[in-house]
């Protein structure tokens, strides 16, 4: 599935530029759409009036995902397993909406998002020169860090305050470029619709990240504000029709990260480090899980959510390293480098960017030494805690000197997210907390004086049990207090949970300065070879993905695979045919809805379908629009040949999955009895 | 579940001995029996009958477990899990003996284990001198340990030839000792009985190393000679009677490992190196083949022996690990070690004995350099390649200096293993060869040459797909060839996975050369220890387990938990209770067997007892036996609370868990059926 995986990203940073696009490459900048590729591939030019009904149309969950405006009355379209977050938190020991699926029969019953915030991105402004500006050519390292995290504060405060907007700076093209976009943030999103898991997720890890597929990966939310469904001018409409084959579609959605621009070195430290290293994390977190849930039913369903994501992730990152393991993958790579490389040592004047060259290199071995080496325990009353204590830090400094996510312009999302009302469980917390501690100890060494601390004499699981016992900050009003205390009440706290952060806070600055200086190198290195690479190129190209929202385009196409030719869309009728195939296996058992509706359903509808656009995690939930600007289809997935599109796209067998529109319209009507819903889709 | 773990012991050197003793703690050697302990706790004289009928009775299982004899004419009982390896190996798609259970209706119905070797041991003889001898004073390490492989393929062989016995070369206390033991082998194995997973494994992973349990976890199997059944002298006579509360009981088994006389550096590279790398490494493991069986229920069986194994072991692993992370076991074993190394500092004489916790110290820091360099794939035909070309050179080497298992004492198990008629799945194969070229490139880094060579260019998973098409070895009769072939079959070979052997047997060698170089150091180190020890202590200790037959006793005795007593025995009312207690989980569903036998069952039954034996993996299968020497229980497990017991055993929580004789006669009787055989036990 392709959602933002909370996991790995946190020390990747994210940003390059390609140097030769192959086939439908791309994930193009709204305000630098790849005009001439598609005039000249397919003879399309977007009229402006489409790219903006486009770009307002599509919004950005801040869990991780896409989605879009499907209707004049707020819905919005997304896929499930990017709701699931929030179906997991609305869901309790006797209303299992992620089991069951949901549909509100009238707008008092849609359920409000404990914690959801969607962005529609309004505007774009260029702001390069602004932030260079005022990072002074000779700052050391240090001190370029704290004046770009300054100036960026500045403009961000600047212009929210200004607009009103949610204001952020996107630092683009490994640093050479620095665009704010100005969001309207809707934080009001309710539940309308959600399939059973066995529907969207028909097929589990199995057939996750697998062609061909059936899911209705889909979910159908509402924005409000002021307490009534949002009156919206820019959605999309919807067509009537399935895909066909060669058809020109595009996606408009949030791709998270790539790294084609990494240096040969880079990749290598993701091949033989970083990637080891997340993948036996991920492991880790999912045999805990697992074990959690053995529990019984009760406790399946409180781990499951963090369970999916986590096996999610596990199976995108084994395919990922999988494909850089591949010696033909570096070997291409390499090639692409000594033609650049040739370029630049053939000019004297470029000699700054040979040597970023080997900053990159020698940033990479110093990220090696710190690998492992974190103090944020994965548990979110840990997690509480240390954002209780930082903030009450941070906001003793000006505005210019705090951590990013302390700055007035994160406020609102900050205060969201430590009130948020999703339910903490306890017996997890332990489990989770207990395992994030033994993981500490193995990292540092049991002999680490601060493990001692951090332990204060006891086992892990021991020492976990007390800090859970002794915390209140599953209690909402408990943080509220600390939210709106002061640095002292902090101080003199004596929830064992804060205590543990307090004693864990010199250790994480530490380190995250230290991996803040390295992602600035980093980003003055790829600055440098950026600007070569801009000149060779000449023509627009498109940075690596920022969680940002970009428009990608290809064809609906099929692909051959072990010889035979895997068909560019399956149907209903295959969806059963699919399960008949592998009965008995708990997995593939369609709901009973499905079989209720049988009868009625027209089998032959589309159901999900394939194309070559250039999507990656972050991008699930995008709508699929055809040259009408139509919504055609949601992006849910990639196949697993599309794995390594990271750090390469390919276009032979690669291709995104997705849920077809027309699929979902048969579904809402024969099979959730939504006729009413369906109706008011698209207009 | 207390079998010894096939993963993880590689390159653990097993040796030691114990300073003191606590209450029942010792696994002591049948030549030198804790007779002043047994009589001051308990009063008891074990006659010399009474201890040669229970050694006589004991069998070792080769694959990684215990047994006895039980009825003159070859009964053997041992653990479903013990049995399971040779059950999955008779089980295909339509015959699952591992759901289903088996029962022969007759002996022509037995089901011949396609390799199993069990070991009854006969005689001990002390061979230090000899050894000793042969190991010049002043040799290098290099040296030393090619003179002690030496002479210790020649004492074997010597006694083999003399006796026709099956002789082992013994390392004890840590190398202080060698003593040579004899045993009368089993090869011709035969299943009678078994029951059904759900019965045996009743609780599945969740209940694994939990306390109180129901778990019917035993097989029957029968020895044969010469095509019948063996008629046998020894063999263990049953109690009618449950054990009752306080009553002494006696473990005769083959406790695999443990690390009790371990210096605490020792412990600490297993805290922090050693054992998070086995727990990573079971962790992949384990979702590996999770994901294997995701394929369909033939997939899942597939992979569910090994998989069973690898969440035994990581479950096992995780509890060992945790116990060394609590700072209170590592200060309670520094305290030991000051007082120890006080004795030593102060006697001048005894300076060599200083230099070898230094010594240990610093093979300690060699280890933590070696870690994760292996070229072992783990896979079948990989290992089936490796083990014919080594044996194809070794053969050319004259036999005291081949490595351990090619000496010509050791011919007839390679042979058996390696013709063994157990089914290779190509399917599995690939599978896991890929994920341990992934992980051979993980370790070495993708740049390394023999990585490149061993990929040859390709992916791991398509490289391990070539390789594994490109191998005949699954085949016997092509494996046969190679065995009676020369160096230069080998070396001609075109088969793909012998090529493959051929290119990592020199990398092998080189490790494996260092390996043993640390072992031989650690062992001369451990051997001046115990030097200290032996004299500090006066009586008789025992060393550290060595996968040798060992006698335990303790008491039947229940203990407290979260101020609750935990009841020293369950019965069959319990199972069925604990059942209704887990409904829907479907690890918790008894077998249908059990609900037609419900009525029939005497509820009040013995089916799981706790005593305060000291035991360890490997140990899984042995019998518990009363003063009188008769057969009370089957060890299976150790609680939670034992999981230290690698490296200290405490009696306060701590339980070795076993099957009740009474609850396996009344479940073969009641709900198998199986009178006539419940008739012969014993008997």
């Amino acid at each position: 599935m392709r959602t933002l995986s909370s996991f790995a990203l946190v020390t990747i940073v994210v940003f390059a530029l390609v140097c030769e696009t192959y086939g439908d490459e791309g994930m193009y900048l709204f305000n630098d759409l790849p005009k001439s590729q598609l005039k000249s591939r397919y003879g399309f030019e977007p009229s402006e009036a489409w790219a903006d009904n486009l770009r307002l149309s599509s919004v950005r969950f801040n869990s991780g995902g896409s989605g879009s405006f499907i209707s004049s009355d707020g819905l919005v379209l997304t896929n499930h397993h990017v709701a699931s977050d929030t179906l997991h938190k609305l869901s309790t020991e006797d209303r299992n909406l992620i089991d069951q699926g949901y549909l509100a029969a009238t707008t008092a019953d849609e359920l409000k998002a404990p914690d959801l915030e969607l962005n529609q991105l309004v505007s774009i402004e260029d702001v390069t020169d602004r932030v260079e500006a005022a990072v002074a050519k000779d700052a050391s390292v240090a001190d370029a860090t704290k004046q770009r995290r300054a100036v960026i504060a500045e403009i961000e405060k600047e212009s929210q305050d200004k607009t009103g907007f949610r204001s952020d700076v996107v630092t683009l093209f490994g640093g050479a470029k620095y665009h704010l976009y100005r969001y309207k943030k809707y934080t009001d999103v309710r539940l309308v619709w959600a399939p059973e898991t066995a529907a969207a997720f028909f097929g589990g890890d199995a057939d996750n990240f697998e062609y061909p597929r059936y899911c209705l990966d889909a979910t159908i939310m509402r924005v409000y504000e002021d307490g009534k469904p949002a009156k919206l001018k820019n959605f999309l409409r919807w067509s009537d029709k399935g895909v066909s084959e060669g058809e020109l579609v595009f996606v408009s959605g949030n791709p998270g990260r790539t790294q084609r621009i990494f240096t040969v070195d880079a990749l290598k430290y993701l091949r033989d480090t970083r990637m080891p290293y997340v993948l036996d994390y991920l492991r880790r977190k999912e045999v805990t899980l697992q074990q959690f849930g053995l529990a019984g039913a009760e406790a399946t369903r409180r781990a499951r959510d963090e369970l999916f994501g986590v096996q999610n992730g596990r199976k995108a990152y084994t395919g990922m390293l999988a494909g850089l393991q591949d010696p033909k993958t570096i070997a291409t790579k390499q090639q692409r480098e000594e033609k650049l490389l040739a370029v630049i040592k053939a000019d004297p004047a470029l000699a700054d960017a040979a040597k970023a060259f080997d900053e990159i290199t020698s940033v990479q071995s110093e990220k090696k030494d710190l690998i492992g080496q974190t103090v944020s325990l994965r548990s979110r009353l840990f997690d509480l805690a240390l954002t209780s204590v930082l903030r009450a830090a941070e906001d003793e400094k000006p505005n210019g000197q705090r951590l990013r996510e302390f700055t007035e312009t994160g406020r609102e999302s900050l205060v969201q997210d430590l009130l948020s009302e999703a339910p903490v469980y306890r017996d997890l917390e332990r489990v989770k907390l207990a395992d994030e501690l033994a993981r500490l100890v193995e990292h540092r060494g049991g002999d680490d004086q601060l493990v001692a601390e951090v332990l204060a004499g006891k086992g892990p699981r021991e020492r976990a049990a007390e800090l859970i016992d002794g915390t209140k900050l599953d209690d909402i009003s408990v943080r509220k207090r600390y939210l709106e205390g002061s640095l002292d009440d902090i101080q003199k706290s004596d929830d064992a949970m804060i205590g543990l952060a307090r004693l864990l806070e010199p250790e994480y600055r530490r380190l995250r300065t230290i991996n803040e200086e390295l992602d600035e190198r980093e980003r003055q290195a790829y600055a440098k070879v950026t600007e070569v690479v801009s000149r060779m190129q000449g023509d627009s190209g498109y940075p690596d993905a920022t969680f940002t929202l970009r428009l990608a385009f290809g064809q609906v196409k099929s692909y051959q695979q072990d010889g035979k030719t895997v068909s560019f869309a399956t149907n209903f009728g295959g969806a059963f045919e699919h399960e008949a195939k592998h009965a008995g296996q708990t997995d593939f058992d369609l709901p009973k809805s499905y079989a209720a509706a049988k009868e009625a359903l027209d089998l032959s509808t589309q159901m999900n379908f394939v194309c070559t656009a250039d999507i990656i995690g972050g991008n699930s939930g995008s709508p699929v629009v055809n040259r009408s600007g139509e919504l055609v289809g949601l992006i849910f997935d990639g196949n697993i040949q599309s794995l390594t599109s990271d750090y390469l796209y390919t276009d032979q067998q690669a291709r995104a999955v997705s849920v077809s529109g027309v699929g979902i319209l048969e579904a809402l009507r024969k099979i959730y009895g939504a006729e009413s819903l369906a109706d008011s889709i698209g207009k």
